[in-house]
């Protein structure tokens, strides 16, 4: 089962990322699941991560650079875990690309789907799509001690309304869930949406 | 005026590139030609060159990596240039990425002239592809103080195959000048190329 957390910043992934790793390393065993993330989840995904970070990249060389280090993770972490049997939880994945370089930068989303198709890019069983609203959002990244770079808010805007689009053009898949509420009700929803999921992969078999 | 010089390693790309340089400079005033290269050839392109040595990655990471060098070196470096109305001679440029990714490691030849295309990378005016035996180019290679790393003899033959078939598609912007004889001799031929295209645009207006 391969799992993905999407959102703009400050919607909660690596809160809830981590909470339904250590759930259902419990359920499922220990080892039998990897949290991972992108850019940079992979052996040497750090350098990658760094020069994302180092320079203002242009819109399409920006989409280059995630794309090489997403080709490495898949290959490197996520493909050898799903062979093995592992779940597999990533937080940031295809649908981060198509909702920051896609519809925040303005680069064309269905040539990007035309490459992952291309580039066979495994397409995850379920996404959670944690939905809050730019405040919020902007609020909970303020207040961190170490905060990430803050995006612009007309850019985030762009990019919560490709979260809408790409949510809309794949419902089965893509579930939204409602971050701007306490971390144990969101938590209690996200534990719901996976358990149907099994239940209904496990009818399918 | 935008001339790119193609070749598999030990061609003789740099030595008739610089040469073509001082030519022009002088032949079209100090200032007005640019010479630069792929991948590297922008502010930070090192880099980018320098992980892209520092890694073994797979084709399609190896492919992205490229594209966001040359995105970057376009927009920073050769459109400027053009704009400013400078002849550009830059070593190595798409054709590198048909011949070396496409028919080297087998990625879709198509798909990457398909991305090009969207991103609208300008083309050259005249590619200047320098054709080599295999067996000169290594000899050429192992000759060097500071050899570059030599590739395998059967993905040259793959390259050089490649770079058969993209100058068959495209006769009028490439032009095959045979690299297995003395510098003067190929860089005259060059001369002559470049002159006759020059003649011609000429004519055009």
């Amino acid at each position: 089962m391969f799992i993905t957390f999407e959102g703009i910043d400050g919607s909660g992934k690596s809160t809830q990322a981590s909470r339904l790793y250590e759930h259902l390393s419990n359920l499922l065993g220990k080892g039998m699941v990897l949290l991972t993330r992108e850019p940079g989840g992979w052996s040497h995904g750090d350098m990658l991560r760094e020069l994302l970070l180092h320079h203002e990249w242009r819109s399409w060389s920006e989409f280059f650079l995630f794309m090489a280090d997403r080709y490495e993770h898949v290959h490197e972490q996520i493909m050898p875990a799903l062979s093995n049997g592992l779940t597999v939880i990533c937080e940031r994945y295809i649908d981060s690309t198509l909702a920051y370089q896609g519809w925040g930068r303005g680069l064309p989303v269905d040539e990007m789907k035309r490459l992952f198709s291309i580039m066979m890019l495994p397409v995850p069983d379920l996404t959670v799509w944690l939905d809050v609203p730019i405040k919020t959002a902007m609020d909970r990244i303020r207040s961190r001690k170490a905060p990430d770079r803050l995006e612009e808010e007309g850019f985030l805007c762009r990019v919560r309304h490709g979260y809408v689009k790409v949510f809309e053009e794949d419902p089965q898949r893509i579930k939204r869930v409602s971050s701007d509420r306490d971390k144990d009700v969101v938590f209690v929803e996200i534990c719901k949406l996976v358990e149907a999921f099994m239940d209904e992969s496990g009818k399918r078999r």
